[in-house]
């Protein structure tokens, strides 16, 4: 199996060789600077790894793979239209360096350049890969809307979270990963499968960042400790304290969110605090740890051989760091 | 053949079924409500007439119709925030009524809906359809696009002006017909040739727009007149004008397109008078008539008995009135 890391160094030098017009300028600059603003490239890198596994030919899979980056490149661009982002990736988002007009429509072009490089498939693939993109596509759009509507709404379950996570994050790695094998001529019930561990693991995964916000060890993780508690990011954390916590507390949390100004550093030891009485840390990691099993449990059932499985562990045991 | 009528309110009931999710509420009621709106349907008609033209099942070609109006009212939707429309049809644009993020979503939505919907075609067909559609699709993207930069330029040609509007409005009609004859199993240069009558057909239509703007009955056309000259629109009159016109009229015309305040009635009668004193009108409509007659020899070319060539001729009469 090749590495993941050189799957993700052919994403880059690929993505660097995409052609696009010169005209209308204003359409197509944005595309190349978002685009050339580097990342992990880690969704396309799995579908090429899902190709990889089951024995398929890597360079057949690139344009999908690309589809995939450009598709998500698409879905920043909007997001940060509507979340108001400045910055991204450490640089100026495109709305703030052109207009909201340039990346509204230069993303609507990238979603249809998502769109004919995944049509670079064999015609036997054609429907059934693009079915599957068509569903990824629509479910990060749910997802981005739910995590918007979430943002004013004071009575969101578990459950909706998790849904939300899923569709916003989750189903694009399941449809890379699901989209990869199918070209690497896995049948349809082992394509599902690692679609499967993929949704589950990012599910996991976010589990985890929402974990990690509160409890991850700054130094290690290179992010400003809560983080999400300063903003009252409807986190796992959140809302399950939100479910849990009673009397005094519940009091103290509901003002905590509600204050329009406050001292960060207090305000993040005070949720935690909170969060702590009623073991919040204890509840996100065994529902962390539930869909990691869920992962495993459909990785075990994929007809591969154990090397081609262990090296899927073992990327899976890399993403989820276990100490924080 | 099918009355266009006919196939018109075929394609408005078959709108009015078209289910779409409850939730997100605030994703797909916006898609319901636009798609509610109404409109001609003229853009998915000319896929069901190209169809039955050369003798294919409409009901077949139905689903890629739909999804030309999908797509349409997807370019409606961002083209609206884009640029700050209060009203579309009569009603409160998405935008207004929920907010640009809502109509943002929703509208990269419908353009996902629009790919599922092309999508169902003959197998044998997928692939060629889909090119045809990504095409369509960026070719609108590219002319919106051209059409937000030269309101803010001053030296835009006529070349120029025609490549926007062939971009923005024509290519999405010869795509709709040239999809439409491959369904009715017209042979590749058939489909060609229908595209390219439509293409040339839409130019045509734009530039009676702009003549009937400043020289049509406002009784026989329901608009007012003049609206293009109060808003500094740049059409064909406009740019052929800043090209002709010398002198005093030139310094006029500059003067008059610069004013921050004016009587409407007056501009528009002063616009006027320097078009007049070069002959616009008569440019506009030579412009006009010329693409008009490369419509009418792509026609000519079809390999369809006459009849229903004469279908076309009839149609195309129909759309280029020539009385004002």
């Amino acid at each position: 199996m090749r590495k993941l890391e050189d799957l993700q160094s052919l994403i880059a030098s690929s993505v660097d060789k995409l052609k696009y017009p010169e005209y209308p300028a204003e359409l197509y600059e944005p595309i190349k600077y978002i685009l050339a603003l580097g990342g992990k490239r880690m969704r396309p890198a799995l579908l090429l790894m899902a190709c990889d596994l089951f024995g398929g030919d890597v360079e057949a899979a690139l344009p999908p793979a690309l589809a995939i980056e450009v598709f998500h490149n698409f879905t920043l661009m909007h997001d940060d239209i509507m979340d108001n982002a400045p910055k991204r990736r450490g640089k100026t988002t495109v709305h703030e360096k052109w207009n909201n007009n340039v990346a509204i429509l230069s993303g609507d072009v990238m979603l249809i350049e998502g769109y004919k490089l995944m049509m670079q498939v064999r015609d036997n693939l054609l429907r059934k890969v693009l079915d599957i993109f068509n569903d990824t596509a629509i479910g990060v759009c749910e997802g981005q809307q739910l995590d918007m509507t979430f943002e004013t709404s004071n009575n969101i379950t578990i459950k909706e979270y998790i849904n939300m996570i899923r569709l916003k994050t989750a189903v694009v790695l399941g449809g890379a990963l699901k989209i990869g094998a199918l070209i690497g001529e896995a049948d349809e019930k082992d394509a599902n499968l690692l679609s499967e561990f993929g949704i589950n693991l990012g599910i996991a995964f976010q589990l985890q960042d929402d974990i990690l916000d509160v409890y991850g060890n700054p130094e290690k993780f290179g992010k400003q400790v809560g983080g999400d508690i300063i903003s009252n990011k409807k986190t796992y954390l959140l809302i399950k304290a939100l479910e849990l916590v009673k009397d005094t507390n519940a009091e103290k949390l509901a003002r905590w969110i509600t204050f329009p100004t406050f001292d960060a550093p207090e305000k993040v030891k005070a949720v935690t605090e909170i969060y702590n009485s009623v073991n919040i840390r204890q509840f996100a990691e065994a529902e962390m740890q539930a869909y990691a099993e869920k992962a495993f449990e459909a990785l075990d059932q994929i007809t591969l051989p154990e090397e081609n499985k262990q090296y899927l562990r073992d990327f899976a045991d890399g993403l989820l760091v276990r100490e924080y």
